[in-house]
């Protein structure tokens, strides 16, 4: 990518603008030798997003010398593209007048963002304390929404017109305008109770003569969100419906503020990563710029699940311990049926908890997709069946030892498809996020049934 | 969401403009009754992204009903939003005519994404041939770009200007223009020879005296991308930059075409499901709607490097037999410590190949992020070594097998956080996808670890 193209380039991609290896090194090296200047010419070119990145990459030594020697530069967009673990950290090195400043350049929604999340009483003060009266009151009127509601996400900024003005109004009151935000895409029309009617495109705006009417060329689509709304329906909104901004209203529909693309990627973006973060069993929270004791403390709970369900699954095996001593292929071979049935539920879960976040699985066709997971279970199982057979009988020269695994591991495939599909299902129903906790109990019923299902087949064939 | 809100609604989201599970049950309702005007009252107020969706959501017997008896109504927007596995049933099904038309609606981007997975050369040599000339020049150039790549995502339609005219010639310009794409955020400058040297945003055009050059209120962040250019890489600065259009050039830098956001999202999107559906086994094409022949088909291959590693496993076990028949409790507590490992090395994975994907983990930082996987793992591997080791002493009356299932998890642990950073991070280096392949990797060693160092020091400490 390029910036300020003006002189031909052979290859416009291998600019130096962006935040690569190479920089990075060399801004440790600016940082070790204390040189601002250097430091200067290696940041300034960066993009906040960037330098926000290239924080959370170097140690906490190095963010504090960094802090300290590029003085008066880190702005509000360095903060808000900051990951959450390290906004305290940078706030508390900051001189108190920098994030004076750095805040008052940010869009309200940015300013909520920051503020919502700080543990830290006097910083959140102090970002309030920065900003004007009707800024201040912005924020403090979202932060009154519940968190995670599209009052938390709009901005206060709005462009509106009257819905009865026509093109050329609308031109003369923007260009005669002082404070438009820094970026929008619409003109919001809004009845004379400033509820919103409709919306118009600026391309539309710009490509029609000066006495068309607004209302003539809004678009067809409208849609507005509620300020208690749930963001991730916001998000879904805004990719399913290709919003690029929305008006969001109160309980009286009057308008109260706008969403716009880029907070709805960011929640998009959060939600895929706490889906894969969750399937995984780590805390959705989890950065990579946090430290060894945060991790440890994250991943604990999980694993101590994790034991908890594996204990169990040697309950299971307990009970059959007779049979293991005279027959201790079982052993050998109990971990293949066990981890057969978790990947088969595994992929089953993973496909239903995606389809349920997408709004792909629904009412409708819940029960055609358990029918074909168990369905695709079964012939899996019994594709596996004849080679573990096979083996069975190979390695351990015993046809019922191959029969008994084969038996196994079409129950347990199929148990796994009705798993897979089912518990995720009935985690959302009972309105628990459905990747959080079907990992653990899939993993366990395969577990359980594998075991039981060979072990328990091997004492009855076998014996 | 609401459409239209002219008329005050005490609830402007509980509006039936959106699918949901009643809305669909009335459409089965209707297409069991063949009831066209029905129908058209149900679906005529969706938006096509909800329509695609209830195509997904119904069985293929409903679906060739209702594409029969809504005859003329599937437009371009439906196609195109319409997941790929259905595509080409779909085109099947519809009258050469409806295709023509509802693709001569297309962007040409929509266009290329419609045809480039189509299967069936008939049905692309028909789209193609639909369209009119400059536009089917526009599609089958961008098909010449390699697969993925940011040609193949651009729209030919651009909206462009010297960048000497000043607003007033940009607004004249415009208001004239009889082509406008139907939605366009910024008016991108060109110098003579078709160069983007920058870009204006509408807002700023319509905020501005007649008079400013254009030159003197472009945006100060530029980017071009390449035509060759991998999606990926489009979709990342889209992100990272909060682009909402980027020009597109070709190798002598001159303009292409333009790439807008709703391309990038679903990029973002499709990347994000890739990752989930590969970290757990699943092929990234599979889709919700798939039948289970397909589902079969695709699990397969997953399901068959798991046998492997697992047997590879048994092998392990397989040469501690003689001890197992000795010391029965091996085989009941041996699969927790692989469990365990499993978990812990599927934790690091997952956060590492999500900060690979967010390129969050890089050179300056791996060593880092593996000492400190490699800390965590030790630190949680000595917590569950405590409570395993009671366990063992407890259920077995044994300390010193409470010790050897101890040692084993602590080594099982650090092992974890090892394979799973390094493993991802080698596949990344060697430009294999992380995703891919890291899970079978990964749990393979935690597997043979785990069962060898628990096995090994039973052996040793125990006979």
């Amino acid at each position: 990518m390029t910036q300020d193209q003006t002189a031909p380039s052979p290859d416009p991609l291998d600019e130096e603008i962006d935040l690569d290896d190479a920089r990075l090194r060399s801004v440790r090296e600016a940082l070790s030798n204390r040189d601002r200047m250097a430091l200067d010419d290696l940041l300034e070119p960066l993009h906040g997003a960037d330098i926000a990145d290239l924080l959370e990459q170097i140690t906490e030594l190095e963010r504090a010398s960094l802090i300290e020697l590029w003085q008066g530069q880190i702005d509000g967009e360095i903060l808000s593209e900051l990951d959450e673990s390290l906004r305290e950290e940078v706030l508390d090195a900051l001189p108190a007048e920098d994030v004076a400043e750095a805040v008052r350049e940010l869009d309200t929604d940015d300013v909520v963002d920051l503020v919502e999340n700080l543990d830290d009483e006097d910083q959140a003060d102090a970002i309030l304390g920065a900003l004007d009266d009707v800024d201040r009151v912005a924020v403090e009127t979202a932060l009154s929404y519940p968190e995670y509601s599209a009052g938390r996400l709009m901005q206060r900024e709005v462009v509106v017109a009257p819905s009865f003005w026509s093109v050329g109004q609308a031109i003369d009151f923007l260009r005669n305008a002082t404070d438009l935000p820094e970026h929008f895409y619409h003109v919001i029309l809004t009845d004379p109770r400033m509820r919103p009617v409709g919306y118009v495109t600026l391309g539309k705006i710009l490509g029609a003569p000066r006495d068309t009417a607004l209302s003539d060329i809004e678009e067809d689509s409208f849609r507005t969100f509620d300020v208690t709304d749930p963001e991730e329906d916001v998000a879904y909104a805004f990719n399913q419906y290709h919003l690029i901004s929305a008006p969001v209203v109160d309980a009286d529909d009057r308008l109260m503020g706008v969403i716009t693309i880029d907070d709805a990627i960011r929640i998009l973006d959060e939600e895929a990563e706490e889906d894969i973060l969750r399937l995984a069993g780590v805390d959705a929270d989890e950065a990579i710029s946090n430290r060894t004791r945060d991790v440890v403390r994250r991943r604990f709970p999980w694993l101590a699940v994790n034991l908890v369900t594996s204990i169990l699954a040697s309950l299971v095996i307990a009970q059959f311990d007779a049979v293991i001593t005279q027959i201790v292929a079982l052993a050998v071979l109990m971990p293949i049926v066990a981890s057969m049935g978790g990947n088969a539920g595994t992929q089953s879960l993973t496909v239903a908890v995606r389809a349920l976040a997408t709004r792909d699985l629904t009412g409708a066709n819940v029960w055609r997709v358990i029918r074909r997971e168990v369905a695709a279970g079964a012939i899996n199982g019994a594709a596996f069946a004849v080679i573990m057979g096979i083996v069975g009988v190979v390695w351990f020269g015993s046809p019922m030892l191959g029969v008994v695994i084969a038996v196994a591991m079409v129950i347990n495939l199929i148990v796994a498809g009705l798993a897979g599909v089912g518990i995720p299902v009935i985690l959302e129903k009972v309105g628990v996020d459905p990747a959080l906790a079907s990992g653990a109990f899939v993993t366990t019923v395969t577990d359980v049934v594998g075991f039981f299902a060979f072990l328990g087949l091997a004492a009855l064939w076998l014996l």
